[in-house]
Protein backbone atom coordinates (compact mmCIF):
# COMPACT_ATOMS: atom_id res chain seq x y z
CA UNK A 1 0.00 0.00 0.00
CA UNK A 2 1.12 3.42 -0.64
CA UNK A 3 1.60 6.43 2.58
CA UNK A 4 0.28 9.10 -0.16
CA UNK A 5 -1.14 9.92 -3.30
CA UNK A 6 1.64 11.20 -4.53
CA UNK A 7 3.67 7.47 -4.44
CA UNK A 8 0.55 6.12 -5.93
CA UNK A 9 1.29 8.77 -9.11
CA UNK A 10 5.04 7.49 -9.09
CA UNK A 11 4.20 3.89 -9.01
CA UNK A 12 1.78 4.59 -12.47
CA UNK A 13 4.80 6.56 -14.45
CA UNK A 14 6.92 4.11 -13.28
CA UNK A 15 4.76 0.91 -14.27
CA UNK A 16 4.80 2.63 -17.66
CA UNK A 17 8.20 3.39 -18.02
CA UNK A 18 9.68 -0.20 -17.15
CA UNK A 19 6.29 -1.74 -19.10
CA UNK A 20 7.83 -0.30 -22.28
CA UNK A 21 11.59 -0.09 -21.28
CA UNK A 22 11.46 -4.38 -20.59
CA UNK A 23 13.04 -5.78 -24.02
CA UNK A 24 12.66 -8.28 -25.60
CA UNK A 25 8.97 -8.49 -25.47
CA UNK A 26 7.60 -10.25 -28.50
CA UNK A 27 5.78 -7.63 -30.70
CA UNK A 28 5.93 -4.92 -29.06
CA UNK A 29 8.22 -1.27 -28.91
CA UNK A 30 10.94 -1.96 -26.47
CA UNK A 31 13.98 -0.10 -25.76
CA UNK A 32 15.66 -2.02 -28.63
CA UNK A 33 12.45 -1.56 -31.04
CA UNK A 34 11.06 1.19 -32.41
CA UNK A 35 7.88 1.53 -34.93
CA UNK A 36 8.32 3.44 -38.23
CA UNK A 37 5.74 5.80 -36.21
CA UNK A 38 6.16 5.42 -32.64
CA UNK A 39 9.13 5.23 -30.43
CA UNK A 40 10.33 4.60 -27.19
CA UNK A 41 11.28 8.13 -26.67
CA UNK A 42 7.20 8.77 -27.25
CA UNK A 43 6.55 6.24 -24.42
CA UNK A 44 9.27 8.15 -22.00
CA UNK A 45 7.48 11.50 -23.20
CA UNK A 46 3.91 10.49 -22.45
CA UNK A 47 4.97 8.57 -19.28
CA UNK A 48 6.41 12.10 -18.22
CA UNK A 49 3.56 14.49 -18.94
CA UNK A 50 0.99 12.16 -17.20
CA UNK A 51 2.31 12.28 -13.49
CA UNK A 52 0.14 15.15 -12.54
CA UNK A 53 -3.18 13.65 -14.10
CA UNK A 54 -2.20 10.35 -12.05
CA UNK A 55 -1.88 12.99 -8.77
CA UNK A 56 -4.98 14.49 -9.71
CA UNK A 57 -6.65 10.73 -9.88
CA UNK A 58 -5.11 9.60 -6.65
CA UNK A 59 -5.98 13.07 -4.73
CA UNK A 60 -9.80 12.47 -5.81
CA UNK A 61 -10.09 15.12 -8.33
CA UNK A 62 -12.34 14.45 -11.55
CA UNK A 63 -14.18 11.11 -12.76
CA UNK A 64 -12.91 8.46 -14.56
CA UNK A 65 -13.12 9.19 -17.80
CA UNK A 66 -12.61 12.88 -17.92
CA UNK A 67 -9.12 12.42 -16.39
CA UNK A 68 -8.68 9.25 -18.91
CA UNK A 69 -8.91 11.87 -21.61
CA UNK A 70 -6.82 14.50 -19.60
CA UNK A 71 -4.21 11.90 -19.83
CA UNK A 72 -4.23 11.39 -23.81
CA UNK A 73 -4.29 15.37 -24.28
CA UNK A 74 -1.60 16.23 -21.32
CA UNK A 75 0.86 13.06 -22.85
CA UNK A 76 -0.17 14.16 -26.67
CA UNK A 77 1.65 17.79 -25.98
CA UNK A 78 4.77 15.95 -25.64
CA UNK A 79 5.10 14.26 -27.98
CA UNK A 80 4.12 14.15 -32.17
CA UNK A 81 3.06 10.10 -31.81
CA UNK A 82 -0.54 9.12 -31.69
CA UNK A 83 -1.84 6.18 -29.66
CA UNK A 84 0.84 6.08 -26.96
CA UNK A 85 -0.89 4.99 -23.67
CA UNK A 86 -4.53 5.05 -24.14
CA UNK A 87 -5.08 1.25 -22.88
CA UNK A 88 -2.59 1.88 -19.91
CA UNK A 89 -4.25 5.21 -19.03
CA UNK A 90 -8.32 2.86 -18.71
CA UNK A 91 -6.32 0.51 -16.69
CA UNK A 92 -3.80 2.72 -14.38
CA UNK A 93 -6.17 5.51 -13.89
CA UNK A 94 -8.98 3.51 -11.48
CA UNK A 95 -6.41 1.70 -9.75
CA UNK A 96 -4.66 4.76 -8.51
CA UNK A 97 -7.87 7.14 -8.07
CA UNK A 98 -8.51 4.01 -5.49
CA UNK A 99 -4.88 3.81 -4.38
CA UNK A 100 -6.49 4.08 -0.45
CA UNK A 101 -8.75 1.22 -0.61
CA UNK A 102 -8.68 -2.00 0.78
CA UNK A 103 -10.74 -3.62 -1.73
CA UNK A 104 -9.27 -1.89 -4.99
CA UNK A 105 -11.08 -4.07 -7.18
CA UNK A 106 -14.59 -3.10 -5.50
CA UNK A 107 -13.63 0.44 -4.98
CA UNK A 108 -13.30 0.66 -8.93
CA UNK A 109 -16.22 -0.95 -9.73
CA UNK A 110 -17.91 1.29 -7.05
CA UNK A 111 -15.94 4.49 -8.74
CA UNK A 112 -17.29 3.39 -12.26
CA UNK A 113 -20.39 3.00 -11.34
CA UNK A 114 -20.63 6.49 -10.10
CA UNK A 115 -19.47 8.12 -13.63
CA UNK A 116 -21.99 9.76 -15.98
CA UNK A 117 -22.53 9.50 -19.62
CA UNK A 118 -20.16 12.93 -19.51
CA UNK A 119 -17.14 10.41 -18.55
CA UNK A 120 -18.20 8.27 -21.43
CA UNK A 121 -17.93 10.66 -23.79
CA UNK A 122 -14.56 11.88 -22.33
CA UNK A 123 -13.75 8.43 -22.86
CA UNK A 124 -14.67 8.50 -26.98
CA UNK A 125 -12.88 11.36 -27.16
CA UNK A 126 -9.66 10.30 -25.79
CA UNK A 127 -9.88 6.82 -27.94
CA UNK A 128 -10.52 9.47 -30.90
CA UNK A 129 -7.74 11.58 -30.30
CA UNK A 130 -5.48 9.57 -29.54
CA UNK A 131 -6.71 7.19 -32.95
CA UNK A 132 -5.75 3.52 -30.76
CA UNK A 133 -7.10 0.82 -32.14
CA UNK A 134 -9.87 -1.42 -30.66
CA UNK A 135 -12.07 -4.84 -31.73
CA UNK A 136 -15.34 -3.74 -34.06
CA UNK A 137 -18.25 -4.50 -31.91
CA UNK A 138 -21.79 -4.13 -33.40
CA UNK A 139 -23.38 -1.83 -30.53
CA UNK A 140 -21.59 1.09 -28.77
CA UNK A 141 -18.67 0.60 -30.88
CA UNK A 142 -15.76 3.20 -30.21
CA UNK A 143 -15.26 3.52 -33.93
CA UNK A 144 -19.26 3.91 -34.90
CA UNK A 145 -20.05 7.54 -35.81
CA UNK A 146 -23.91 7.50 -34.67
CA UNK A 147 -22.11 6.18 -30.78
CA UNK A 148 -22.04 9.65 -29.19
CA UNK A 149 -25.49 10.23 -30.04
CA UNK A 150 -26.81 6.76 -28.50
CA UNK A 151 -24.65 7.18 -25.11
CA UNK A 152 -26.39 10.73 -24.99
CA UNK A 153 -29.81 9.90 -25.74
CA UNK A 154 -30.12 6.45 -23.63
CA UNK A 155 -27.11 8.48 -20.68
CA UNK A 156 -24.86 5.73 -20.72
CA UNK A 157 -22.50 6.34 -17.94
CA UNK A 158 -19.01 4.31 -18.28
CA UNK A 159 -20.20 1.95 -15.93
CA UNK A 160 -22.96 0.79 -18.25
CA UNK A 161 -20.85 1.02 -21.69
CA UNK A 162 -17.96 -1.14 -20.41
CA UNK A 163 -20.78 -4.11 -20.01
CA UNK A 164 -20.88 -3.45 -23.26
CA UNK A 165 -17.57 -4.45 -24.30
CA UNK A 166 -17.06 -8.06 -26.16
CA UNK A 167 -15.30 -10.61 -23.74
CA UNK A 168 -12.19 -10.26 -26.02
CA UNK A 169 -11.72 -7.13 -25.07
CA UNK A 170 -9.84 -7.89 -22.11
CA UNK A 171 -9.16 -4.43 -21.00
CA UNK A 172 -12.67 -3.50 -20.53
CA UNK A 173 -12.66 -7.21 -19.07
CA UNK A 174 -10.37 -6.21 -15.78
CA UNK A 175 -12.01 -2.90 -15.31
CA UNK A 176 -15.44 -5.02 -14.62
CA UNK A 177 -13.68 -8.09 -13.55
CA UNK A 178 -11.81 -6.49 -10.92
CA UNK A 179 -8.56 -6.82 -12.34
CA UNK A 180 -8.35 -10.25 -12.38
CA UNK A 181 -5.60 -10.93 -14.99
CA UNK A 182 -3.39 -7.85 -13.55
CA UNK A 183 -3.60 -9.15 -9.56
CA UNK A 184 -2.73 -12.83 -11.60
CA UNK A 185 0.48 -10.93 -13.19
CA UNK A 186 1.44 -8.83 -10.14
CA UNK A 187 1.98 -12.48 -8.38
CA UNK A 188 3.94 -13.53 -11.11
CA UNK A 189 5.81 -10.77 -11.60
CA UNK A 190 6.18 -10.81 -8.12
CA UNK A 191 7.34 -14.16 -8.00
CA UNK A 192 10.25 -14.46 -10.21
CA UNK A 193 11.73 -11.20 -9.12
CA UNK A 194 12.19 -13.16 -5.58
CA UNK A 195 13.27 -15.66 -7.17
CA UNK A 196 15.85 -13.79 -9.75
CA UNK A 197 16.27 -10.78 -8.84
CA UNK A 198 15.99 -9.11 -12.21
CA UNK A 199 13.68 -6.63 -13.01
CA UNK A 200 13.93 -6.62 -16.47
CA UNK A 201 13.78 -10.10 -16.39
CA UNK A 202 10.77 -10.61 -14.15
CA UNK A 203 8.65 -8.05 -16.48
CA UNK A 204 9.70 -9.59 -19.61
CA UNK A 205 8.85 -13.24 -18.24
CA UNK A 206 5.13 -11.29 -16.85
CA UNK A 207 4.74 -10.06 -20.65
CA UNK A 208 5.04 -13.76 -21.67
CA UNK A 209 3.28 -15.39 -19.28
CA UNK A 210 -0.31 -13.02 -20.11
CA UNK A 211 0.64 -13.61 -23.75
CA UNK A 212 0.45 -17.15 -23.34
CA UNK A 213 -3.08 -17.32 -21.09
CA UNK A 214 -4.48 -14.78 -22.93
CA UNK A 215 -5.64 -13.85 -26.35
CA UNK A 216 -5.01 -10.25 -27.39
CA UNK A 217 -7.85 -8.79 -29.08
CA UNK A 218 -5.83 -6.27 -30.84
CA UNK A 219 -4.52 -9.02 -32.74
CA UNK A 220 -7.38 -10.58 -33.28
CA UNK A 221 -8.96 -7.13 -34.48
CA UNK A 222 -6.09 -6.87 -36.93
CA UNK A 223 -5.00 -10.44 -37.96
CA UNK A 224 -8.34 -12.36 -36.92
CA UNK A 225 -9.32 -15.13 -34.01
CA UNK A 226 -7.00 -17.73 -35.25
CA UNK A 227 -3.60 -16.22 -35.59
CA UNK A 228 -4.56 -14.69 -31.96
CA UNK A 229 -5.06 -18.46 -30.34
CA UNK A 230 -1.67 -19.50 -32.25
CA UNK A 231 0.28 -16.37 -30.96
CA UNK A 232 -1.16 -17.49 -27.31
CA UNK A 233 -0.13 -21.54 -27.95
CA UNK A 234 3.34 -20.11 -29.51
CA UNK A 235 3.65 -18.17 -26.28
CA UNK A 236 3.43 -20.82 -24.36
CA UNK A 237 5.63 -22.99 -25.69
CA UNK A 238 8.14 -20.36 -25.65
CA UNK A 239 8.17 -19.92 -22.00
CA UNK A 240 8.17 -23.66 -21.52
CA UNK A 241 11.21 -23.26 -23.96
CA UNK A 242 12.41 -20.28 -21.73
CA UNK A 243 11.98 -21.79 -18.50
CA UNK A 244 14.57 -24.53 -19.37
CA UNK A 245 17.55 -22.50 -19.24
CA UNK A 246 16.82 -18.70 -18.88
CA UNK A 247 17.87 -18.29 -21.99
CA UNK A 248 16.97 -14.56 -23.22
CA UNK A 249 17.42 -15.38 -27.17
CA UNK A 250 14.43 -17.44 -27.48
CA UNK A 251 12.23 -14.91 -26.18
CA UNK A 252 14.02 -12.49 -29.05
CA UNK A 253 14.10 -14.89 -31.44
CA UNK A 254 9.68 -14.89 -30.90
CA UNK A 255 10.15 -11.39 -30.99
CA UNK A 256 11.70 -11.26 -34.13
CA UNK A 257 9.23 -13.45 -35.11
CA UNK A 258 6.00 -11.62 -34.44
CA UNK A 259 7.78 -8.13 -35.29
CA UNK A 260 8.13 -9.55 -38.98
CA UNK A 261 4.92 -11.05 -39.09
CA UNK A 262 3.75 -7.27 -37.71
CA UNK A 263 2.40 -8.76 -35.00
CA UNK A 264 1.75 -6.60 -31.97
CA UNK A 265 0.45 -7.65 -28.55
CA UNK A 266 -0.42 -4.00 -27.32
CA UNK A 267 -3.27 -5.50 -24.96
CA UNK A 268 -1.22 -7.59 -22.97
CA UNK A 269 1.57 -4.41 -22.85
CA UNK A 270 -1.45 -2.80 -21.03
CA UNK A 271 -2.22 -5.64 -18.47
CA UNK A 272 1.72 -5.68 -18.06
CA UNK A 273 2.01 -2.73 -17.18
CA UNK A 274 -0.89 -2.56 -14.80
CA UNK A 275 0.77 -5.91 -13.15
CA UNK A 276 3.22 -3.69 -12.41
CA UNK A 277 1.53 -1.08 -10.87
CA UNK A 278 0.05 -3.37 -8.54
CA UNK A 279 3.38 -4.85 -7.35
CA UNK A 280 4.78 -1.85 -6.98
CA UNK A 281 1.79 -0.70 -4.57
CA UNK A 282 2.90 -3.89 -3.07
CA UNK A 283 5.96 -3.19 -2.20
CA UNK A 284 8.46 -4.02 -5.47
CA UNK A 285 11.62 -2.16 -5.22
CA UNK A 286 14.72 -2.71 -7.09
CA UNK B 1 9.15 28.89 -22.08
CA UNK B 2 6.87 26.61 -20.38
CA UNK B 3 2.84 28.15 -19.61
CA UNK B 4 2.93 26.52 -15.95
CA UNK B 5 4.65 25.15 -13.09
CA UNK B 6 3.79 21.45 -14.03
CA UNK B 7 5.12 21.58 -17.75
CA UNK B 8 8.79 22.71 -16.17
CA UNK B 9 8.78 19.63 -13.93
CA UNK B 10 7.55 17.05 -16.52
CA UNK B 11 10.35 18.66 -18.40
CA UNK B 12 12.80 17.94 -16.04
CA UNK B 13 11.84 14.13 -15.58
CA UNK B 14 11.85 13.81 -19.39
CA UNK B 15 15.44 15.53 -19.31
CA UNK B 16 16.51 12.36 -17.25
CA UNK B 17 14.90 9.34 -18.84
CA UNK B 18 15.78 10.34 -22.54
CA UNK B 19 19.07 11.25 -21.49
CA UNK B 20 19.69 7.86 -19.15
CA UNK B 21 17.91 6.37 -22.37
CA UNK B 22 20.50 7.42 -24.58
CA UNK B 23 22.80 4.94 -26.76
CA UNK B 24 25.45 4.75 -27.20
CA UNK B 25 26.93 7.14 -24.42
CA UNK B 26 30.43 6.42 -24.01
CA UNK B 27 31.41 4.60 -20.93
CA UNK B 28 28.06 5.83 -18.75
CA UNK B 29 24.65 3.94 -18.09
CA UNK B 30 22.12 3.62 -20.93
CA UNK B 31 19.40 1.36 -22.25
CA UNK B 32 21.60 -1.10 -23.28
CA UNK B 33 24.58 -0.65 -20.16
CA UNK B 34 23.72 -1.71 -16.76
CA UNK B 35 26.48 -1.78 -14.13
CA UNK B 36 26.88 -4.18 -11.09
CA UNK B 37 25.48 -1.92 -9.21
CA UNK B 38 23.84 0.85 -11.12
CA UNK B 39 20.98 -0.38 -13.57
CA UNK B 40 18.95 1.45 -16.29
CA UNK B 41 15.93 0.78 -14.16
CA UNK B 42 17.05 2.78 -10.99
CA UNK B 43 17.38 5.60 -13.24
CA UNK B 44 13.43 5.18 -14.25
CA UNK B 45 12.45 4.57 -10.51
CA UNK B 46 14.52 7.69 -9.61
CA UNK B 47 13.00 9.97 -12.50
CA UNK B 48 9.64 8.69 -11.88
CA UNK B 49 10.00 9.18 -7.72
CA UNK B 50 11.56 13.27 -8.20
CA UNK B 51 8.53 14.52 -9.85
CA UNK B 52 6.64 16.19 -7.06
CA UNK B 53 10.05 17.63 -5.95
CA UNK B 54 10.52 19.21 -9.23
CA UNK B 55 7.12 20.39 -8.98
CA UNK B 56 7.40 22.14 -5.97
CA UNK B 57 10.51 23.22 -7.26
CA UNK B 58 8.56 25.05 -9.82
CA UNK B 59 6.09 26.45 -7.55
CA UNK B 60 8.73 27.92 -5.49
CA UNK B 61 8.00 25.99 -2.31
CA UNK B 62 11.15 25.35 -0.60
CA UNK B 63 15.02 26.59 -1.31
CA UNK B 64 17.53 25.05 -3.60
CA UNK B 65 19.57 22.62 -1.22
CA UNK B 66 16.93 21.59 0.84
CA UNK B 67 15.03 20.67 -2.87
CA UNK B 68 17.97 18.56 -3.58
CA UNK B 69 17.82 16.86 -0.38
CA UNK B 70 14.22 15.79 -0.44
CA UNK B 71 14.59 15.18 -4.47
CA UNK B 72 17.91 12.61 -3.58
CA UNK B 73 15.77 11.29 -0.28
CA UNK B 74 12.24 10.68 -2.55
CA UNK B 75 13.99 9.11 -5.19
CA UNK B 76 16.18 6.57 -3.02
CA UNK B 77 12.65 5.70 -1.48
CA UNK B 78 12.07 3.76 -5.02
CA UNK B 79 15.02 2.13 -6.03
CA UNK B 80 17.77 0.54 -3.77
CA UNK B 81 20.71 1.70 -5.56
CA UNK B 82 23.18 4.63 -4.21
CA UNK B 83 23.89 7.67 -6.52
CA UNK B 84 21.98 7.91 -9.42
CA UNK B 85 20.99 11.62 -10.07
CA UNK B 86 22.47 13.57 -7.19
CA UNK B 87 24.37 15.45 -10.14
CA UNK B 88 21.30 15.68 -12.52
CA UNK B 89 19.50 17.15 -9.70
CA UNK B 90 22.04 20.21 -8.55
CA UNK B 91 21.77 21.32 -12.19
CA UNK B 92 18.04 20.88 -13.25
CA UNK B 93 16.30 21.84 -9.82
CA UNK B 94 17.53 25.35 -9.95
CA UNK B 95 16.68 25.74 -13.74
CA UNK B 96 13.13 24.28 -12.88
CA UNK B 97 12.73 26.75 -9.73
CA UNK B 98 13.32 29.60 -11.78
CA UNK B 99 11.13 28.33 -15.25
CA UNK B 100 9.46 31.82 -15.27
CA UNK B 101 12.50 33.75 -15.57
CA UNK B 102 13.23 35.64 -18.81
CA UNK B 103 17.06 35.64 -17.60
CA UNK B 104 17.09 32.13 -16.26
CA UNK B 105 20.72 32.75 -16.01
CA UNK B 106 20.89 35.41 -13.51
CA UNK B 107 17.68 34.03 -11.73
CA UNK B 108 19.39 30.92 -10.40
CA UNK B 109 22.51 32.97 -9.21
CA UNK B 110 19.77 35.47 -7.49
CA UNK B 111 18.27 32.41 -5.78
CA UNK B 112 21.57 30.72 -4.63
CA UNK B 113 22.47 33.93 -3.17
CA UNK B 114 19.16 34.02 -1.48
CA UNK B 115 19.83 30.39 0.24
CA UNK B 116 21.51 30.07 3.87
CA UNK B 117 23.98 27.71 5.49
CA UNK B 118 20.87 25.39 6.02
CA UNK B 119 20.78 24.64 2.33
CA UNK B 120 24.37 23.87 2.38
CA UNK B 121 23.91 21.56 5.04
CA UNK B 122 20.98 20.09 2.91
CA UNK B 123 23.05 19.47 0.05
CA UNK B 124 25.82 18.26 2.14
CA UNK B 125 23.49 15.88 3.18
CA UNK B 126 22.27 14.56 0.26
CA UNK B 127 25.87 14.05 -1.31
CA UNK B 128 26.83 12.08 1.78
CA UNK B 129 23.07 10.14 1.68
CA UNK B 130 23.59 9.41 -2.19
CA UNK B 131 27.11 8.12 -1.54
CA UNK B 132 28.12 10.47 -4.47
CA UNK B 133 31.35 10.99 -6.09
CA UNK B 134 33.46 14.00 -6.59
CA UNK B 135 36.55 15.81 -6.95
CA UNK B 136 38.74 16.16 -3.54
CA UNK B 137 39.77 20.02 -2.73
CA UNK B 138 41.32 21.39 -0.02
CA UNK B 139 38.79 23.35 1.73
CA UNK B 140 35.17 22.81 2.70
CA UNK B 141 35.12 19.50 0.61
CA UNK B 142 32.43 17.65 0.20
CA UNK B 143 33.68 14.31 1.56
CA UNK B 144 35.54 16.13 4.57
CA UNK B 145 34.57 15.33 7.79
CA UNK B 146 35.07 18.79 9.85
CA UNK B 147 32.96 20.62 6.47
CA UNK B 148 29.72 20.93 8.00
CA UNK B 149 31.06 22.85 11.28
CA UNK B 150 33.37 24.85 8.86
CA UNK B 151 30.02 25.18 7.06
CA UNK B 152 28.06 26.41 9.92
CA UNK B 153 30.71 28.48 11.56
CA UNK B 154 31.06 30.57 8.35
CA UNK B 155 27.30 30.38 7.87
CA UNK B 156 28.18 29.41 4.26
CA UNK B 157 25.40 29.96 1.94
CA UNK B 158 25.00 27.42 -0.75
CA UNK B 159 26.32 30.60 -3.44
CA UNK B 160 29.02 30.89 -1.21
CA UNK B 161 30.11 27.46 -1.30
CA UNK B 162 29.98 26.82 -4.60
CA UNK B 163 32.09 29.53 -5.19
CA UNK B 164 34.95 27.22 -3.53
CA UNK B 165 34.13 24.99 -6.11
CA UNK B 166 37.22 24.01 -7.97
CA UNK B 167 37.40 25.12 -11.65
CA UNK B 168 37.65 21.52 -12.52
CA UNK B 169 33.50 20.64 -10.99
CA UNK B 170 31.71 21.78 -14.11
CA UNK B 171 28.55 20.87 -12.00
CA UNK B 172 29.41 23.61 -9.82
CA UNK B 173 31.10 26.19 -12.95
CA UNK B 174 27.27 25.85 -14.31
CA UNK B 175 25.51 27.17 -11.35
CA UNK B 176 27.22 29.98 -10.87
CA UNK B 177 28.16 30.75 -14.34
CA UNK B 178 24.57 30.85 -15.73
CA UNK B 179 24.78 27.20 -17.48
CA UNK B 180 27.54 28.06 -20.35
CA UNK B 181 28.01 24.48 -21.10
CA UNK B 182 24.51 23.58 -21.11
CA UNK B 183 23.32 26.54 -23.07
CA UNK B 184 25.80 25.57 -25.81
CA UNK B 185 24.51 22.07 -25.33
CA UNK B 186 21.30 22.38 -26.05
CA UNK B 187 22.22 24.62 -29.25
CA UNK B 188 23.64 21.75 -30.14
CA UNK B 189 20.82 19.32 -29.43
CA UNK B 190 18.79 21.39 -31.28
CA UNK B 191 20.52 22.24 -34.74
CA UNK B 192 21.21 18.33 -34.69
CA UNK B 193 17.52 17.21 -34.16
CA UNK B 194 16.46 19.93 -36.79
CA UNK B 195 18.41 18.47 -39.21
CA UNK B 196 18.56 14.50 -38.70
CA UNK B 197 15.33 14.21 -36.60
CA UNK B 198 16.40 11.23 -34.84
CA UNK B 199 16.10 11.80 -31.02
CA UNK B 200 18.27 9.36 -29.24
CA UNK B 201 20.90 10.22 -31.97
CA UNK B 202 20.54 13.94 -31.37
CA UNK B 203 21.19 13.30 -27.76
CA UNK B 204 24.06 10.98 -28.41
CA UNK B 205 25.55 13.64 -30.36
CA UNK B 206 25.21 16.20 -28.11
CA UNK B 207 26.61 14.43 -24.96
CA UNK B 208 29.68 13.37 -26.88
CA UNK B 209 30.32 17.05 -28.33
CA UNK B 210 29.97 17.81 -25.00
CA UNK B 211 32.54 15.19 -23.97
CA UNK B 212 34.88 16.38 -26.49
CA UNK B 213 35.33 20.20 -25.01
CA UNK B 214 34.86 19.56 -21.45
CA UNK B 215 37.29 17.97 -18.85
CA UNK B 216 35.22 15.05 -16.95
CA UNK B 217 35.71 15.75 -13.31
CA UNK B 218 34.72 12.01 -11.91
CA UNK B 219 37.03 11.09 -15.07
CA UNK B 220 40.07 13.37 -13.41
CA UNK B 221 38.75 12.26 -9.64
CA UNK B 222 39.32 8.55 -10.58
CA UNK B 223 42.02 8.44 -13.39
CA UNK B 224 43.79 12.09 -12.96
CA UNK B 225 44.12 14.61 -15.88
CA UNK B 226 46.04 13.08 -18.00
CA UNK B 227 43.13 10.80 -18.91
CA UNK B 228 40.72 13.21 -18.45
CA UNK B 229 42.31 14.93 -21.40
CA UNK B 230 43.24 11.90 -23.30
CA UNK B 231 39.03 10.91 -23.54
CA UNK B 232 37.91 14.86 -24.17
CA UNK B 233 41.15 14.64 -27.32
CA UNK B 234 39.64 10.89 -28.30
CA UNK B 235 36.00 12.50 -28.18
CA UNK B 236 36.71 14.80 -30.44
CA UNK B 237 38.24 12.70 -32.96
CA UNK B 238 35.44 9.87 -32.92
CA UNK B 239 32.88 12.86 -33.33
CA UNK B 240 35.04 13.83 -36.37
CA UNK B 241 34.65 10.39 -37.23
CA UNK B 242 30.95 10.00 -37.02
CA UNK B 243 30.34 13.49 -38.25
CA UNK B 244 31.73 11.73 -41.75
CA UNK B 245 29.81 8.73 -42.05
CA UNK B 246 26.82 9.12 -38.96
CA UNK B 247 27.70 5.66 -38.40
CA UNK B 248 26.84 4.84 -34.94
CA UNK B 249 28.64 1.75 -34.87
CA UNK B 250 31.94 4.21 -34.23
CA UNK B 251 30.34 5.39 -31.01
CA UNK B 252 29.51 2.27 -29.84
CA UNK B 253 32.99 0.97 -29.90
CA UNK B 254 34.39 3.81 -28.18
CA UNK B 255 31.75 3.53 -25.65
CA UNK B 256 33.09 -0.06 -25.21
CA UNK B 257 36.84 1.03 -24.89
CA UNK B 258 35.56 3.50 -22.09
CA UNK B 259 33.76 0.94 -20.40
CA UNK B 260 36.19 -1.79 -20.31
CA UNK B 261 38.81 0.92 -18.88
CA UNK B 262 35.85 1.62 -16.38
CA UNK B 263 35.78 5.27 -17.02
CA UNK B 264 32.61 7.10 -16.39
CA UNK B 265 32.27 10.99 -17.59
CA UNK B 266 29.08 11.06 -14.84
CA UNK B 267 29.23 14.72 -14.99
CA UNK B 268 28.86 15.13 -18.68
CA UNK B 269 26.05 13.22 -18.69
CA UNK B 270 24.42 15.01 -15.96
CA UNK B 271 25.17 18.17 -18.07
CA UNK B 272 23.63 16.67 -21.28
CA UNK B 273 20.43 16.18 -19.30
CA UNK B 274 20.21 20.10 -18.22
CA UNK B 275 20.87 20.59 -22.23
CA UNK B 276 17.86 18.61 -22.92
CA UNK B 277 15.92 20.17 -20.08
CA UNK B 278 16.96 23.28 -22.08
CA UNK B 279 16.01 21.81 -25.16
CA UNK B 280 12.48 20.89 -23.81
CA UNK B 281 12.45 24.85 -22.22
CA UNK B 282 12.85 25.90 -25.90
CA UNK B 283 9.67 24.40 -27.16
CA UNK B 284 12.04 20.54 -28.38
CA UNK B 285 9.24 17.74 -29.63
CA UNK B 286 9.73 14.70 -31.00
Amino acid sequence: MFRKAEDAATAGVLALLLEVSGTPKAGNVDRDHNFPDLRFEHFLASASAVYPVFLKAAKEEGSIGKLVLEAVETSMAWHKAKNVHFGCFMLLIPLIRCWKAGDICNAVIEELKRTSVEDSLSVLKAFRTSEARVMEVEDLSLTAEETEQKLVEQNINLYEWLLHSPKENIVAMELINGYRISFKGRDVLLDFFTEHEDINLAIVYTYHYLLSEHLDPLIIAKHGLKVAEEVRDRAKEVLNEFEMSFNIEILRSFDEELLSRNINPGSIADLTASSIYLALREGLRF
